[in-house]
């Protein structure tokens, strides 16, 4: 018999709740706006009263989540039936309240603040190739984000390396990590070698520039519309940094526009526009709270890689859009169609990640998991850091870094702020997308061939249907069983990339 | 002798009112910024979400103002002694705190939500000159404005038009405005009639457009650079209804562009920058405080109006950009600096009060100060407004109104929404401009020639001596009497215009 006095209460605890985090949503709401408007639109002489701003928000913020009130209603609501759906919301209020609560405020300000001076000076210390300097202000960043994994750590019962990965990626762990960049590392090397060596065969023509800006933007934004982007509900910008931003309901994302090479706008558009659809097709009833907000990095990666890599950078897509590439810069030959696809798969060995193409990229990702987790167990320390990586660029693409300190342990920014765990993401996406674009492929069989017509509608139902819509109400193994049929499995990228680059 | 115990206490609470209301400020900083993306950037469909958020934030700094804490800490510094300066901030952190506890959380609730409601419906009811359903809404705006200003008086003390119009302009009555404007309405008429007459044997060459919209935002620049706007602290931009936002330290100003007429864009640039100027020549050391704020509307508005008018519109500063006319256009013989001296002083009565001139422009205002003033005490109802409206037009500009809402009482936005008060702001912002520019003048007696060679530094360092950088520390009189050698006197604005058009 339901203690209907119980039932009572507890529908108390679960609607305040609701309410106490729409309240939250609508207040970060600003913080991002603010936080697009700072990359995308402030003037320089505005940041240090923007930095206070979001940072007083943010107190705010941090308050509100971190109540005792918070804390009882969950607590009240935890320890009462509820249905399947509200135990996934309840479970989402907990592991917001855990990310929020896990960690004295006094830790975060002091690694907040090593962090923002450490970057700070990374960004002129790269250009210089200043390793000594870096070092310097990276040691307290790598001993702060030490406690910071230790402690969350036992928050949540955790290895302090599992803690971190877990903010990123809830539900991974590196004993999984090891088990799947084990098996990556055992084909990926040689079938990087197949590749190129098959593609040294192929020739290809770069496109002649300057591509004016004015002509890029507009390509841009045709591409975004052929991909779905909904203009309604959000904006394309310019930062130094492409990202996107803003909220679910008014997504921004940005580009950065070079005149010799209008592809590295094109294809981080294309990125970003998965990512912004993604956000555009969250769960509108649900949005405003943790479980209708994005799953995981990897989920959300796996959303703009599959934009990237699965359609923009495939035969159909390249061949729909090589004449609007003619007509928005005029004719040249490398505009024709198999030429373009030949530029945009060609894969080479490289320095810099964000430079890689989706072969090697896997390989940047596992050398900094590596030392990243030898770095939060203790055994490696700040000082070692060129060395290991320059060993595994050798054993990785046969390539040298030693005292190239700028595009070796420096070209990233992700440590300088000591995001570490944050790494594996990137290829957890690569590896989702795949799997994922595997099942849409099985259950529209023709889907190739309407992308090549310029119409992703059964990419956009699919995808709604089984990532967007469901926001953070599966668990990542859950959502993708559902999704796929079955949990990650690494195959999918493996036999993805072999289908698409070996000829 | 001095109560040391009672000195540390005071340091105490004052310290603790700087900090709580630079928590505030910083709050603020991102209700401005989304404030003006909202106007400038969000896409519509972001509107519902961005309302949501505006309005939890807004909810966030009340709680903060009205704190219990603050109240405290206020009575605890008020019964100390303070030095002239402290005595001021404690001044203005009470006028603060006033403005948001004057009146009951459930009213401002409910006027919001008729000011929405009303202004809503006014954008399309305008359009369509439906004075019958614009009325039914603003009944309870009246009605609901009437309570407000019954409230507000009753707590400071004031009659119900008085507390609306120190809303705005703190000190101002209207024993005072109808003194004014009482005066004002014994010259003007006639003056206009003499400067119409006279101007009617001028002759006036209309530039001829297209005038494209990427030069006219060039120009825009290029002027908004020699009137020394900040770009390292600001921006111009875009939106329907043009306007200053942002926050001192980032001042965001917009406007918009007409091809067949550039002077409307380019003059209301020139205004927005007078503000503008303001805002980011506030008091480094107190902006975050109230103290530190802009001293009220009409100062605001003598800011802009003195950039538009004694300078935007004078012989000097049109002969200068004259040639920038033609250099961004191309040659027409419109763009002599006589022709458009002629044009950019033109005075002729017409309905709308936006479209007026500066010296038809203070009619406008005193006819709807006699209206407003007539409605909040009851002596008049929504439904008089209309002829009360056309006798006035009649007697002041010989004009009929009567049929026509659109162009009549309906043309403006401020009733819509209850901001009863804030019409005389501009009139009195006209006003102190004429007198601030005469002792300007009087201190840099070649001031007009340094501006017809672009230099506006003997500008920019007499208003931010004392205007700017003085915030809110004096009181409104107080500030003219220490910049200007004496109170407000409209005899200044009288001679101002008589000099610059009867010829």
């Amino acid at each position: 018999m339901i203690d209907s006095q119980k039932a009572v209460s507890i529908m108390k605890s679960y609607k305040k709740l609701k309410q106490k985090f729409t309240k939250i949503y609508h207040l970060r709401h600003l913080y991002n706006i603010a936080g697009w408007d700072q990359a995308a639109m402030m003037p320089a002489g505005g940041n240090e009263a923007r930095a206070h701003a979001l940072t007083e928000l943010n107190g705010v913020i941090h308050q509100l989540v971190t109540s005792v009130e918070i804390a009882n209603l969950i607590d009240a609501a935890s320890n009462e039936n509820l249905s399947q759906k509200d135990i996934a919301v309840l479970r989402e209020y907990k592991r917001c309240y855990g990310l929020y609560n896990a960690l004295p405020v006094e830790l975060l300000q002091k690694k907040a603040m090593a962090g923002f001076k450490c970057e700070h000076a990374w960004r002129t210390q790269r250009k210089s190739n200043d390793w000594a300097g870096f070092e310097k202000n990276f040691i307290p960043v790598l001993e702060l984000t030490r406690q910071e994994a230790k402690i969350k750590g036992e928050y949540n019962q955790l290895s302090p390396y599992d803690a971190m990965i877990d903010t990123y990626e809830p539900g991974m762990r590196q004993n999984h990590l090891d088990e799947i960049f084990t098996a990556i590392k055992k084909w990926l090397p040689q079938l990087i070698k197949q590749v190129v060596s098959q593609q040294n065969k192929q020739s290809v023509i770069t496109p002649q520039g300057p591509f004016a800006v004015a002509k890029q933007q507009v390509l841009a934004k045709e591409i975004m519309g052929i991909l779905g982007f909904d203009f309604n509900h959000g904006r394309l910008d310019i930062s130094t940094h492409p990202f996107c931003g803003g909220v679910s309901e008014d997504v921004r994302i940005t580009t950065r526009y070079f005149e010799d090479d209008f592809f590295k706008a094109l294809m981080g558009v294309i990125h970003e526009t998965g990512h912004a659809c993604y956000e555009q097709g969250l769960p509108r009833d649900t949005v405003m709270l943790p479980v209708g907000q994005p799953r995981s990095y990897g989920i959300h990666e796996s959303q703009s890689l599959l934009f990237e890599m699965q359609i923009g950078r495939s035969e159909s897509f390249l061949t729909l859009i090589a004449p609007l590439l003619a007509k928005t810069f005029g004719e040249q030959s490398a505009f024709s169609a198999q030429n373009i696809i030949n530029y945009c798969t060609r894969v080479k060995p490289g320095l810099i990640r964000v430079d890689a193409d989706e072969l090697t990229y896997p390989l940047h990702i596992i050398l900094r998991y590596e030392i990243e987790q030898a770095l939060i167990a203790g055994d490696a320390e700040a000082a070692d850091i060129p060395d290991m990586w320059n060993e595994k660029m050798r054993q990785y693409f046969d390539l040298d870094t030693s005292g190239n300190f700028s595009d070796g342990p420096m070209q990233d920014c992700h440590w300088t702020d000591g995001s570490f765990g944050y790494f594996p993401s990137y290829s957890l996406g690569a590896m989702n997308a795949a799997q994922q674009f595997a099942s849409l492929q099985e259950y529209h069989p023709n889907v190739q061939k309407e992308i090549a017509v310029g119409n992703l509608d059964q990419v956009h139902a699919w995808l709604k249907q089984n990532i967007w819509s469901q926001g953070s109400l599966y668990l990542t193994d859950d959502l993708m069983q559902q999704a796929t049929g079955e949990k990650l499995n690494p195959q999918f990228f493996k036999q993805y990339l072999e289908k698409k680059y070996l000829k």
